[in-house]
């Protein structure tokens, strides 16, 4: 089975770049990695045109280098430029674009193969040096921030950015390969998942002329909508018919408290599964997942050093470890002091890193069984032999170091009594939940899945102290640029 | 270049699935297709586990048989059941779900290699047929789309979702090989892109205790925030570092009026391109990415018939006319009678499909350079020879038939004067689109992009009369459920 599938998928790209060679004939210019990758073949002989942004010029007596990038060039350095008389790059500063005709050779410069000689500059677009907002300076995140529209040409939001597309890439394949089908949930729901409050409401715009009704009590949809705030309620629906799905598409919190692990907006990969009665497998999926990505060729090219990839390939080397709500409970009474901690309180933050540090040894740690009244109505509670008081239910959090909570996840209660049961309970409209109770009236089946925040698995791979810095175009309480 | 880009992907897939077998191993039961694809292998000699829904039961003298799915199987028939007793099948009904143990084994039967020989039978989930939603009999659309949380389970909603799964897919493909960086783009924003008024407003909820403020003006981004109804402005910031950016991603429009090609909420796949001066790359780039997911084998596995995919493959096999405004308006004049059109006009929806028909020839076909009193700001005055005098733009609508547009692109304006004239023109506020404008100011580049509406292109592709049978939970005013 494991072979056969994978010759499936390897034929399919063969055909796939057999045919390529068609639509590759598009008139699209060479970006500088596919010039770089060509260059064995082509240098010194063929003359060819390169397209960019200046990223830094050094004027010389006899000749003048500019670095310059048009983002597909995987360090940010971009692909050095000899202009043969200094003249050459006269208009040229940080910014500017430019087309150069020239050739690819080899480059007797360190770190570097080859050079582009340039025998032609056409000046794109220039990019004055006083009035331009990004300078050669390092600017402060803050700053960068607030000018959203130009972050992306910065060294290291262009580093996020390319990371963020190799881990989604990654993410996508791992799913792929093991028969989850994508499923893009509602992002306008009449649920608000787990009742707590801070959701966005959408309405038609007020200058909207609408159709007569009154504007206040109006609502577009017949009944109030809002902003997602997880996929996982529809995805259970959608897991009741494929039996495994998954998306990573936004979801919205109008949190109020600024913290470095929070957004507004944000991004979710969610995953549902069904025909499974042991937390464990969905544990498995998750670590699986996610080492899958920190392997994966393309996205270690997207790190900043080898430090760093060593330090996310020993993760992937080891088990990472599994404790009970009830260990854990222990553990921080051990190394905190017995009043630390009782039995039934939440796990703050700064405890949920002190566990990954010290029980998780500097790995990812998996915590699982949390007390029922913690959590949201649709875990699973657990009575079997474990406890039989139904007083924990089965999830996980997956923390991780100097981030905490990467992953929540749990199998879902997919007994119809103890369902209703739990919606009572936490006080939630039986109506309101209807469709969802239906799953389990209907052809129900032990499932469970979970959620991992993709900018805090961005602000973990890759170093980043806020997710702020980890999202193409932050939005929080306050702000919200472009 | 074209090889070596290839031989790179195709040595990471090979990497990815020779390490795969670790993850491999992970406890997730095996699913209908996993099990079908071993077959060859295992069939008679290992007893394995099957879990699924059943689709049919017909019970005979001696014998059971049914078909059991897991959404898995490609052509929702699903697995059959041979069960040695009749009394095995009993309680099994549409919809139940079934944890069945046995083997696989050669089937005698037409239609199918294998089928599954049932030596024991768990029902994880009754399906009571008095008071299931969906009965045997074929449901209308109408009523599926109220029980939104079944409609994946039947035959035809089924398959537009793999369909929907595999064309993501295989476009994505398309755009990792030419070197896209695939961006999100935020779906809260301040821009309402085109001015056009049918925005929602997104406001924190009314029943959010909020921190004080008064609730009537509270705005929480601190400036009125709306849903994005396309990320073509964001996505140019973007490509004015990568050069070459897109997203599949949601977009909303508050559309007051029913037609069977509008939704509040659907998916776009939208692309920007720097370094691009011809409108015909950019349709190249359109042209080839749709052929290159209905020549995808994946894709074609989900199309409903052999004439579905050979009437999709006919239309990859010839290049997609490409005609003007004005060439346009000449055809519907000697079609349609002299009176029937003036220069300057909107092309109505039943002229585009009508234009489809018999300029296209039932191909697709692009209309470009439409007069610039028609379109949005941001797209590029024509002022070259061909059109001295700004009266049309450098822009294209790909018509289809049966759905008619199914794409809209264009170059960008990317000079500021022509930029800021074009607002002022728009009465459009300079401030608020300065970051926009700022793009032209430092290091402009000449580029162009498209976006294609996802769940007409399912439509189109897949033959369903409406979007609403197009997307996994269809929103549209006055209706939205889940």
């Amino acid at each position: 089975m494991l072979r056969s599938l994978s010759r499936i998928r390897i034929q399919q790209s063969k055909r796939q770049f057999t045919t390529s060679s068609r639509w590759r004939s598009a008139l699209l210019p060479r970006t500088i990695r596919q010039i770089l990758d060509a260059a064995p073949e082509t240098a010194s002989t063929t003359e060819i045109t390169v397209n960019g942004w200046i990223k830094s010029v050094r004027r010389q007596k006899a000749v003048a280098f500019a670095q310059l990038s048009d983002g597909t060039d995987l360090n940010s350095r971009g692909l050095q430029i000899v202009f043969g008389k200094p003249e050459m790059a006269e208009g040229l500063d940080l910014g500017t674009s430019v087309s150069l005709v020239g050739a690819i050779v080899k480059s007797p410069s360190k770190g570097q193969s080859y050079e582009f000689a340039a025998t032609s500059v056409k000046i794109l677009g220039t990019c004055i040096p006083e009035e331009y907002p990004i300078q050669k300076k390092a600017h402060t995140t803050e700053y960068l921030r607030e000018h959203a529209n130009f972050r992306p040409r910065t060294d290291e939001i262009a580093r996020m950015l390319r990371l963020r597309h190799a881990a989604k890439r990654a993410f996508e394949d791992y799913y792929e390969v093991n028969g989850f089908t994508s499923i893009q949930a509602p992002v306008i729901t009449n649920n608000d998942c787990e009742g707590g409050g801070e959701v966005f409401r959408v309405l038609p715009d007020q200058n909207d002329p609408g159709d007569g009704e009154s504007k206040e009590s109006s609502h577009f949809f017949g009944n109030p909508a809002y902003l997602t705030v997880s996929s996982q309620l529809h995805l259970e629906a959608f897991a009741s018919a494929f039996s495994r799905v998954y998306t990573l598409q936004p979801a919205f919190r109008a949190e109020r408290s600024h913290t470095n692990r929070h957004l507004s907006e944000f991004w979710m990969l969610e995953a549902e599964m069904a025909f499974v009665n042991d937390l464990s497998v969905i544990m498995d999926v998750v670590e699986a997942s996610i080492k899958h990505v920190i392997r994966d060729t393309a996205f270690q090219e997207t790190l900043a050093s080898d430090s760093q990839r060593a330090q996310l390939d020993s993760m992937a080397s080891v088990p990472w470890k599994r404790i009970t709500y009830t260990e854990a409970v222990e553990a921080l009474r051990q190394g905190l002091g017995v009043d630390a901690f009782e039995w039934g309180q939440n796990i703050s933050v700064e405890q949920e890193r002190w566990l990954a540090d010290n029980v998780g040894g500097g790995q990812p740690l998996f915590v699982t069984n949390y007390p029922t009244n913690q959590k949201p109505f649709y875990m699973r509670v657990n009575t079997d032999e474990s406890d039989t008081t139904g007083s924990t239910v089965a999830c996980f959090d997956l923390l991780v170091p100097r981030v905490g909570e990467l992953v929540g996840g749990s199998l879902r209660e997919e007994r119809v009594d103890y369902l209703e049961a739990a919606l009572n309970k936490h006080g939630l409209p039986a109506d309101q939940y209807e469709w969802y109770t239906e799953l389990r009236r209907f052809g129900t089946t032990p499932h469970g899945g979970f959620g991992l925040g993709f900018e805090r698995f961005i602000s973990w791979v890759g170093g980043w102290e806020n997710v702020r810095e980890c999202i193409p175009a932050p939005r929080w309480k306050g702000r919200c640029v472009l």
